[in-house]
């Protein structure tokens, strides 16, 4: 078989021009007689490596030098910890949670001190962003939480966290606006095992929680410029590429452009057809995660199979949701999400 | 250039055959039409990989049933904190202390009880093994944490803990000897941004230190079986490509005969050299990481920077230790070390 168009929602597709470089420096990296998977993390092509990816990240996203960019490892999952650990001197924080993984790091957050839920969607599992226009924010937060947002919450002066895990890259985005920005990269950067910290420099600290790990202090990993120990090198060597593959595309304006055309054509689709539809309010639809259902779990199911049959992976919704979703990031080809919609088209007819 | 013989105590060299196969799969995994970066971790060809990686590793190891294999992130650093945070149940550990590594274990240890320094080797910049066999050990130690051993010290019947990172799948080992075994996989088994961990299932619990994060639980990804979050897909993918590899070779027996072949060669010239000698006690001498020095830096680093110019890459020794060392690890071809002799008896002609 060729190449398949892969909606997966992470690890996710990447640009083929990124993995055709990546097959073709396997044994021999830029003449250096060995693969960047072999190379000292202390040697100096890797040290270029390290260097080049971040400028290329702070070229592309314009991140302000009072803010230091981290490559680690144990993806979102471990920053649900290492945030609150860092982050609450005064032991306090508010969460916005718009999603399942808003909720895990909520949980997580708990361990550390007392927790306040700002505003949430859990009341309509997760289908709208709530309001955040005027937010109870609490006097003594030290860091207000919460996933991708359309409009900024107002945070009242206090440092907002967001976690663009799916989203990241997708458009510019003001990272003045933020206190710390992450997202596990295997959705829109790449391959997995890494997550990608941006944090203002007046919220690094070295009194963080007690007993936080070493590995787990976001000072450790500043001071070290993220060679600390071993880094993911292969990861940061892939993510440089996609960077290099992104400003050859434009840039982060250029990707916006792309990837509204891209999400336009299907939410076109779904607001027409008579068997799928979306369930997310309008006015909050993902442009990079497309959910859709036909209303019969079994109609569902057929879908996904006779789908992937076609040449179209990876479209079976969340565990937590059911249905489809098609993840449509910024390295899936417009005509990946046309292919997608004819066969949508197609089923439509045969199945109405 | 082409390819170099890459001394690197890691990451370090990796088998030729091994990349040549990552990178024809590069664009098309087995017919998936996809690269396995961009594999759902949720997906059927992923699952076969890390069930199948799991199954050749324990295979090889000769793992009993008792004990779980986990592929975890955070590489051997993170461990240093998840052990006496997972296994020190009344507080207490002993810890042998035979190099840099082992120290850094040390001192975070610390941070979560009272640790004792059970035997070290640091008075002598760690150039020995020290003497195992009456170990003073606390009544009260959950566990004796230490690094290799050539004899296994005598822990009175608590779990001995060893970080193997440096020889890893280097000779077969008795599993069952150790209450838990962990290394990095980016000396001798595949790209940084993993450790392994084999741990028996009694030492698996659910109370561990108060604040313990969710990642850096065991408990969590036993349970999940390495899936509690997006795991390190590609690490995996690799590190299980190695062990196929290994086992085509005649599994750990055979590579144990190939690597003291490999480090008799290298040791015999050291024993004899008039130039060059190594520093480590001879019955302490390591078969993957040979360490040498000719008694002047400026010498030294003429050496390093002679080899690297006939593509002998990556002998100048530790920051800490100096000199020169040479990893020949798993991957290294007998070839190569015949090669570094060769050009050190060469340089020993034109220097002495």
């Amino acid at each position: 078989m060729g190449r398949v168009y892969n909606f997966s929602a992470g690890p996710a597709v990447l640009p083929e021009e990124v993995l055709n470089e990546a097959a073709q420096e396997m044994l021999d990296y830029n003449g250096s007689g060995m693969s960047v998977m072999e190379m000292s993390h202390r040697s100096k092509p890797f040290q270029e490596i390290i260097d080049t990816a971040e400028a290329d990240l702070r070229d592309l996203m314009g991140i302000p030098d009072d803010y230091a960019v981290l490559f680690l490892q144990g993806g979102a999952s471990q920053q649900f910890a290492m945030i609150p650990m860092n982050l609450m001197k005064n032991g306090t924080a508010d969460y916005i949670i718009t999603g399942q993984f808003a909720k895990k790091a909520y949980s997580e957050a708990k361990k550390y001190g007392k927790i306040n839920v700002a505003a949430s969607s859990e009341d309509k599992n997760f289908s709208y962003i709530p309001d955040c226009t005027a937010l109870p924010v609490s006097d003594a937060a030290d860091t207000i939480y919460g996933t991708k947002y359309k409009e900024l919450p107002d945070t009242k002066g206090k440092p907002l966290v967001a976690d663009v895990s799916s989203c990241f890259l997708s458009e510019p985005m003001n990272v003045s606006k933020y206190g710390l920005i992450y997202g596990g990269v295997q959705k829109n950067v790449g391959p997995a095992g890494m997550a990608i910290v941006i944090i203002r420099e007046d919220l690094i600290r070295e009194d963080v929680y007690p007993g936080t790990p070493t590995m787990l202090k976001y000072k450790t990993h500043v001071d070290a410029k993220s060679l600390y120990n071993t880094p993911p090198a292969y990861s940061i060597y892939i993510c440089g590429k996609v960077f290099k593959w992104l400003k050859r595309q434009g840039g982060l304006e250029a990707m916006k452009e792309r990837n509204e055309a891209k999400a336009k054509i299907l939410y076109d689709y779904l607001d027409q057809s008579r068997l799928f539809k979306s369930d997310v309010n309008p006015k909050d639809r993902s442009m990079m995660n497309v959910t859709f259902v036909t209303g019969s779990a079994d109609l569902d199911a057929k879908f996904v199979k006779e789908a992937k049959e076609a040449g179209l992976e990876s479209l079976k919704g969340h565990r937590s949701v059911g249905g489809m979703r098609a993840s449509i990031y910024n390295a899936m080809p417009i005509d990946g999400v046309k292919a997608l919609v004819a066969f949508m088209k197609k089923f439509e007819e045969e199945n109405l």
